[in-house]
């Protein structure tokens, strides 16, 4: 079966994490809003009267008849399917409950240059995000990133659940990508501080399939539009 | 088996989408931190060498040797052994959409008090929180409420799925209630657009249980230091 994703075709954004799975993986998949008139073809879907389960925003992903959003619930979905998760349940909640961190963690990465509103452009709420952007980094991604360094160090694994990754190690390789690329300062400081969580950023850049979509146009690169943006006067 | 749930004890907060499914269920459960010295066993278990699976915070919920964290997964699991989400995957994943929608609204509903920092007081925010929370009521809680009203209605039932409640309607009943305290004013105005909303609100709240849960002392009232937090100021 081939899949097909909708997502903002300019951003990495959220619909990342799916591409991610969907690459590593090696699933065959339509990136269809990245397509000729294919945003027209994501909002065509999205309020289709139709369409029974109606997404709320992209990402969603359609498998033949089924339509799934929410990107965390897209993993769910796919990782049992290709090897990126485990079948039983107490390892399928494991895995999600860590995934649904990771999505905590990218609301509020995204709320350091949009705190007041995102319909807002960022030079309207720039005074507060360099506000926000300081407590992330002094408080917040310390945390989350010492917790994933904390769930590594117990497993004892290079993964975060075991020597094969999940989905949720695809996520925090993204997640760690896109503060480099923010935040290059403050990471660097933070990274001495998660060498395992850096580890599996490296580990995961080097599979064989991730390595070639990095390399692809498929990899849109990193840019001032989507969740994770450098805004030099941001980083500590 | 009794269920332990673990949770802040003087607030609703996100624990209280996991109490709703409980208490719905008619299940046994221990409100662990409500009990003597519970803030200091939950903390404990939490930061316990012993755990495999760490939880990033409360609310999370002990069902005989698992442990599992984040509100959505915790439904996710009790869903279906309840009669609180369908069995078959495409309803399954249909619901946990829906219940991650609502999670999406409970960040946003939170951040209107605390748009720069939760480590900070709202006091040290106020003008912040002014801002976001106009935003917040003019774009956001009317475009949520529009997707659920519109669920509702494509759905043809009484609740989001059918016939029968899910977790997820239960869930959608606490984000009006805490709408209704936090933003009286501004939740009357939003309520004429949303009568099937509405309509699920009041279908939750009378159902046996649940009514007998509202009326008793399990049941934490809202408060200014919850998610949903009555402050004049930010009511439009």
């Amino acid at each position: 079966m081939r899949y097909e994703l909708y997502y903002w075709p300019e951003i990495q954004g959220r619909g990342e994490f799916v591409r991610l799975a969907l690459e590593d993986a090696g699933a065959a998949y339509a990136d269809v809003a990245r397509g000729k008139d294919g945003t027209g073809a994501m909002f065509k879907l999205m309020e289709s009267e139709g369409v029974k389960h109606r997404p709320f925003a992209p990402p969603f992903l359609k498998a033949g008849k089924l339509l799934v959003a929410q990107t965390a619930n897209i993993l769910l979905f796919l990782g049992p399917r290709h090897g990126l998760a485990p079948r039983e349940e107490a390892g399928r909640l494991w895995v999600h409950q860590l995934q649904l961190t990771i999505a905590d963690f990218v609301v509020e990465a995204h709320d350091t240059h949009h705190p007041i509103a995102s319909g807002l452009y960022y030079e309207d709420q720039k005074k507060e995000a360099k506000r926000r952007a300081a407590d992330f980094l002094k408080n917040r991604a310390s945390k989350y990133f010492g917790y994933f360094e904390d769930v590594l160090a117990r497993g004892g694994g290079r993964y975060l659940t075991d020597k094969r990754p999940t989905y949720a190690d695809l996520s925090l390789f993204q997640i760690v990508a896109g503060m480099r690329y923010a935040f290059p300062k403050a990471t660097a400081k933070l990274e001495k501080k998660m060498p395992r969580v850096a580890a599996v950023h490296d580990l995961v850049a080097e599979r064989p399939r991730i390595a070639a979509y990095l390399a692809s146009e498929r990899r849109i690169p990193f840019n001032e539009y989507g969740i994770f943006r450098h805004y030099k006067e941001l980083d500590a």
